[in-house]
């Protein structure tokens, strides 16, 4: 059995919204992380919207990470879909916790594309792990 | 109780391999969903990688949609992630479906970001249900 990806769902709660505000502070971060995670950076977007909140992506060569903020409830939601075993996508996250400021998070960690690999039959249920911390 | 946004996270199996490795293809459908759904497009990026497969993101002003594909497999992982209560994610679910020629697919609807409306007491766990079709 092989799972092509996995994702991990990331709630950030109780973040410095001063942070969340901040696109060009979160676009860094999120490169950053992916740097240091030692993802292969292919393409990014961020966007900033009115009155404030951000949302933004940045697709890397092993699948995708993504944010959206809601500084008003000093929260964000970041996704870290990753293929391939060259990278770990909790140092993604690591990074992003301490950078947040988050004071409190949960997670799911989903694996994506489950297949057998003899005969490529399909897994119908994907797992689910769920950590909350 | 209250959630921020919502997700779809769709496993696409049994597609038409010919559309996976398109990019062209692929972005003028994501884009097409969204548009649609009746989604406010902010920006989308698509990436074809070799020898194929393609990556790819959509951010809307309701959140974003996400795709990667392993033609090799048949098989597309899409993300559908919304907010507020204008636009259905299913409408994205069902027009990619038809357009990838799935012939199988399952998926998880998450609730991400949950707070009490009162006093923004958060809720740890996040929501899940699970269909698989």
């Amino acid at each position: 059995m092989q799972a092509l990806g996995r994702q991990i769902l990331v709630e950030f709660y109780k973040c410095n919204p001063d942070i969340l505000k901040d696109v060009r502070k979160i676009e860094k971060f999120m490169l950053e992380a992916c740097v240091i995670a030692k993802a292969t950076i292919v393409r990014h977007t961020f966007h900033e919207f009115s009155p404030f909140g951000v949302s933004g992506v940045v697709v890397i060569a092993e699948s995708h990470v993504a944010i959206h903020t809601w500084p008003e409830y000093n929260y964000a939601a970041v996704d870290i879909f990753t293929c391939g075993e060259s990278i770990d996508p909790w140092v993604i996250f690591k990074y992003l916790e301490e950078k947040f400021e988050s004071q409190q998070s949960s997670n799911m960690e989903m694996k994506r594309g489950l297949f057998e690999l003899k005969d490529k039959k399909l897994l119908h249920k994907p797992e689910l792990v769920v950590n909350d911390g």
